[in-house]
C-alpha cells in the first residue's frame, strides 16, 4: 500500500497506485490498482477511483463520484479491460459525478453534480460541463467549451471551441428512430444554443450563431443566424442584437464577454490577432 | 452473518439473508435482512440492498445503487413494512440508480446511471431505462420498451410492448394542475416519441406511430400517424417517410430493425407469424 | 466524541457535534464538526453532513446525501469557510440529494432523490423539491411551493407563496447569454408553470395564471391568464376553464384544492378571511 501523506478512515488502496506529494484523500476512498494521482490533489470522502485513471496535478475530485467507472465490456464478462482516462491538471469534479474510463479530458476541466460523461469522449481544456449534464460518449468537445446543466449530448456529436449550450439542450443523432445510423451534431465555434433547444441529427450549427430558447432545430443554421421557433427560423442576425440596458450591440459575443476566456486580460481582438498570425485557429 | 463466497471491506449483512453460488459484493455493501440474491450476481461498493428485495442470477447491480428504497410510510414512522421488490435475471443496474421497495421488474433489464424508479411500477422483460430517468410509480411498463435518457413517467401511465421514448419527454398525468385526479398516458404498441415531446394526460399514442421531437400533444394521436409540433398536428403517416440515405421507407421500424428484438434472428414478419398461431399477441 | 444513541458501523464523527434525544444514525454517516442534530432525527447510510449545519427535530435524511456542501471557496484553498445551513424541523430530504451550506430553509421541507440546491438560497415552510429538480442558487422561494421533479430555477429567481412547477421547466435569467448580468424571473403567488414551459429572464409570471406545458415565455404575463405556445400567448383567463369531469370551473385553484395547504380544513376562503384580518397578506 502506498504513503498517501493524509488520508481518512476506512480507504482501500490497490496494487500499484502512484501518489505525489500533497494528495490527501477522505474518507471511505477506494482507488483500484495502476492508479495515478498527480500533486496536491484531493479526492473527498466515498469516491471510488478505478483501474488506470490518471488524475492532474491540483485537482480536487468531491464526494460521491466514480471516476473511470467500467464500460459494458466489465458487466458482462467482470474481467480487467485497459481503457485508461486521462484527466488534466486543476480538474473540479463535483460531488455524485461519473466518468467512464477510456476517455482524454484536457486541463482546467470542471463538472457540476452528478453528470455523467461516457466512454470515448475526447474533451479540451477549460471546459466546464454542468451538473445533471449525460454526455453520451463518442464524441468531441473542443476547448472553451461551456454546458450549463442538463445538457444532454448524443454520441458523435462534434462540439468546437468557445461554444456555450444551456439547460435542456438535446443534440440528437438518430435520423430515423430506432435505428443503428447515428449522424453527429456538429456545432461550430463561438455558437450560442439557448435553453431547451433540440438540434435534429447531422445538422449544423454554425458559427457565431444564437439558437434561441426551445427551437427545434430541422435545418442547419448558417454563421451569425438568430433561428428561433418550432420547426426552427431564421429571424435575424446576432449582429443586429442589441442590449436592452446598453443599447449596444452584444454579438458577436466574444467581442463582449471575458470572463474564463485566454482574451480575459487583453480584449479579443487583439487576442484573436496574435493567434492569427501563429496561424492557429482562423476564424470566418 | 451468511457465508459469501467473495467479498469486500466492511461490507455489513443482515439476518435470514439467502445468497446463492458465486455471489460476489465490492467493498462497503449495506444487504439488510430478508434479502434473497440468485446466482453469480455481482453487488458493487456502496451499494445498499434494502430489506425483502430478490435480485435474479446472473444481474450486476453497479456501485452506488440503493435496491428497494423505502416509501414514505418508513420516512414517516420508521417502522417495518412489507414491500417486497423482485428483479428478474440478468438484470445490469448501473451506478446510483435508486429503485424503489413495491414493485416487479422482469428479466434482462437494464438501466443507466442515476434512475429513480418508484413505488407500484409493474416493467416485464427485456426493459432497458436510460441515465436520469425518473419512473414516478403506479405505471405499468411492457416488455421490450427502450427509454432513452432523461424520460420522465407520470403516474398511472400505461406503456404496451416495443415503445421507445427519447430524452425528456414526459407523460403528464394531471389534467387540471394541481389535481389529485391523475389520469395516465395510453403509448401503445411499437410508438415512437422522440425527444423532448410532451403528452398531455389521459391520451393515447396510436401503435406505430411517432411523435416528432419538441411535439407538445394535447389530442390522442392515431396509428401510424406522425405528429409534430405545438399543438401536435399529425403531418403525415409513417408508412411514407423514407430514409435519406437507403431512400427505402424505415416505418414500420419493426419491419427494419431488429437489434435486441425477439425478432433478432428471424425478423419481424416470421417472428410474428409465429406469435400470431399462439394467438400470443393481435396487431393492427 | 459525542455519545449517540444509536448509529450503524463505520460512522465518523466531528468535533463539538451537538445530539439531541432520539437520533438515530445508519452506517458509515460522517458528520462533521459544528454540526448540530435536533431531537429524533434520523440520517441513513452513507450520508455526509458538514461542518456547521443545523438540522431540526424529527427530520429524515436519506442516504447517500450530501448536507451542507461546500462552496467554491473550499475548492479552491481548502480552508475551512464558515456558510451556516439551517433545515427546519420534519425535514424529509430524500436519498442523492445534496444541499449546499449557506441557505436557510423553513419548516416541512420535503425533496425527491438527487436535487441539487446551491447555495445563498432561501427556501420558506412547507416547500417540496421534485427528484433531480436543480436549483441553482442565489434565489427566493417562499411558502408552500411545489416544485416537480427536475425544475430547473436560475439564480436570482423569485418564487412567491403557493406556486407550482412542473417538470422540466426552466426559469432562465441571461438575457444575453452569455453574460453576467443575470436578472430573474418573479413568480407570483398561486401561479403555475406546466411541464416543460421555458421562461425568458427578467419576467413576471402573474398571480394564479397558469402557463401551458411547452410555452416559451418571452413576455410578462398577467394574473389569471392562460398562456400558451412558443412564442407564448394568452389565450384565456384561468377562471373559464372548467373540468372535463365535473362540468365545473377549477381556477383559480385555491377555492378547488386544499391537499397539504393551510386551507386543508377550513377551505381557502375562510382561511384568506382569517388571515386578512391580521394584515398577513394581501391577495388581488
Amino acid at each position: 500500500m502506498p504513503d498517501f501523506p493524509k488520508r481518512g478512515n476506512n480507504c482501500i488502496i490497490g496494487n500499484n497506485v502512484k501518489v505525489c506529494q500533497g494528495v490527501v484523500l477522505g474518507h471511505n476512498c477506494i482507488i483500484e490498482d495502476n492508479v495515478t494521482i498527480g500533486e496536491n490533489v484531493f479526492i473527498d470522502n466515498n469516491t471510488i477511483v478505478r483501474r488506470g485513471v490518471t488524475i492532474g496535478d491540483n485537482s480536487f475530485i468531491a464526494a460521491n463520484c466514480i471516476i473511470g467507472e467500467y464500460q459494458m465490456d466489465y458487466c458482462l464478462d467482470r474481467q480487467v479491460h485497459l481503457h485508461p482516462l486521462a484527466i488534466g491538471k486543476k480538474a473540479l469534479i463535483r460531488s455524485g459525478s461519473i466518468i467512464y474510463s477510456g476517455s482524454t479530458i484536457g486541463d482546467n476541466f470542471s463538472t457540476g453534480h452528478q453528470v455523467t460523461i461516457r466512454e470515448k469522449t475526447k474533451i479540451g481544456d477549460n471546459v466546464s460541463i454542468g451538473t445533471l449534464s449525460d454526455i453520451q460518449g463518442n464524441c468531441i468537445i473542443g476547448n472553451y467549451v461551456r454546458l450549463h446543466s442538463s445538457v444532454h449530448i448524443g454520441q458523435k456529436s462534434v462540439i468546437d471551441d468557445f461554444v456555450w449550450i444551456y439547460p435542456y439542450v438535446v443534440l440528437t443523432n438518430d435520423p430515423t428512430p430506432p435505428s443503428e445510423d447515428f449522424i453527429g451534431v456538429h456545432v461550430h465555434s463561438f455558437a450560442i444554443i439557448a435553453t431547451g433547444a433540440i438540434v435534429m441529427p447531422g445538422l449544423d450549427i454554425g458559427q457565431d450563431c444564437l439558437i434561441g430558447a426551445g427551437a427545434i432545430v430541422t435545418k442547419s443554421v448558417e454563421k451569425y443566424a438568430v433561428s428561433v421557433g418550432n420547426p426552427a427560423k431564421t429571424v435575424s442576425d446576432v449582429r443586429k442584437i442589441k442590449s436592452k440596458i446598453t443599447g449596444k450591440p452584444v454579438y458577436p459575443w466574444r467581442e463582449h464577454f471575458t470572463r474564463y476566456m485566454p482574451w480575459e486580460e487583453s480584449g479579443f481582438d487583439k487576442w484573436y490577432a496574435s493567434l492569427a498570425i501563429e496561424n492557429k485557429i482562423q476564424l470566418m
